[in-house]
């Protein structure tokens, strides 16, 4: 946790903040080992970041005399990921690798080798998809929460919501054995495409390219999605 | 497990290979469903790939008829990396990550900000590392496996070992807050050096820059361990 997120009702006459919920006030305490009167990092969630000093901790709240917190959050990418559902251990860590990188845009998107049950998950419960997020936000000292999209359905959005954000987007299908190498250090606007453990199936990879996205690959290795993610993002950006 | 790592005596009359350890048979069976007949990537530990079918699968073992494994594994990563030691189920990601991406040659560092318990977990056991390597290898279809040292004193290796090992390549440390960007997309040996949760402490990255390596940086973003190194490899390389 580098960076306390405050929701705007922790805050108090814009001065004083306090945090009660019991994860954040253990972390405080057996992590940070923190003492009255420690300067810690502060932000508004969507807003800026400053400094806060600790006035008081106990079993029930934590409170931070805070200082102008106007230090802009880091940069977001300029991606929208789309990413076929994760199984939900890997859904979880991979929801906290693209919200530490910038990633503010997700759509989870079915495919054939999504397992159906995924879709049943208690991972995928608005809560628990938030508290991924926020870990995510918190390592990275970043405010700005990721919207988080469900697309039950390949052919809908592929047909239908795809071809609106290619409009003003590059599309990039990340899949083995595509003719392209990922591109490095690029700079536009970009919807990144990755498939399941076990990749989209030709027809889904057909539907992809059609609908205007360029197919590039990481080389010869086969990796988990999680390391594909990070990986594409880091060279890409 | 997208290819089975044999060792060279699980090859019989360098046609059948035979294995019998629980965990690749039950991933045979769960994961893969395996039946007989189907026909499965295969490699010898340090050398060639190739096709086997599946002869037999029983309680007891997994036999296969091999083709000839004479396709090349992947090319490895042209770095050493030089790891302050993680937490024990960080360094478990860490490994696996890592070497699916192609790293050949590691070493876990000390460091002040590395609680000494970490030296004692059980996670460094030969054969628990070994484990983790093992995964990567199988995820990457690859058949080399990476060195693993342990430098459990920082001075004695930034002192003695490394400036060796920077006469033929390029330090690098990777450190918020250094000058310069991470470079991307070089082809040249390396020696990158990553520190712990929390950051090398300043004295250590004096004596770091003072052996030789070039202090370099990811952007503005705090990322973990698993997640930084493995986007420092995916824009290096």
């Amino acid at each position: 946790m580098n960076l306390i997120l405050l929701a705007p009702g922790d805050i108090e006459h814009g001065q004083q903040a306090c945090i009660r919920d019991p994860r954040r006030l253990r972390h405080l305490k057996e992590v940070h080992r923190a003492r009255i009167g420690d300067s810690m990092t502060l932000g508004v969630a969507g807003g800026g970041i400053g400094r806060g000093e600790l006035l008081a901790l106990d079993e029930e709240e934590a409170r931070f005399a805070l200082s102008t917190l106007n230090t802009p959050p880091p940069p977001p990418l300029p991606v929208h990921l789309v990413l076929a559902l994760p199984r939900p251990r890997m859904l979880a860590r991979s929801l906290e690798h693209v919200t530490a990188l910038g990633v503010k845009t997700i759509t989870l998107l079915h495919s054939r080798r999504v397992e159906k049950s995924y879709w049943q998950s208690p991972e995928l419960a608005p809560d628990k998809i938030n508290g991924h997020l926020v870990l995510g936000l918190e390592q990275a000292r970043d405010t700005v929460m990721p919207k988080v999209n469900l697309a039950k359905g390949f052919r809908p959005f592929v047909e239908d919501v795809l071809p609106g954000l290619l409009e003003t987007r590059r599309g990039l299908l990340a899949h083995p054995g595509m003719p392209q190498a990922c591109p490095r250090g690029i700079d536009e606007p970009v919807v990144l495409v990755v498939g399941p453990e076990g990749g989209f199936i030709p027809f889904e990879v057909e539907r992809l390219l059609e609908a205007g996205c360029e197919g590039i690959h990481l080389g010869p290795r086969i990796l988990r999605v999680e390391t594909a993610v990070t990986a594409l993002l880091a060279r890409l950006f």
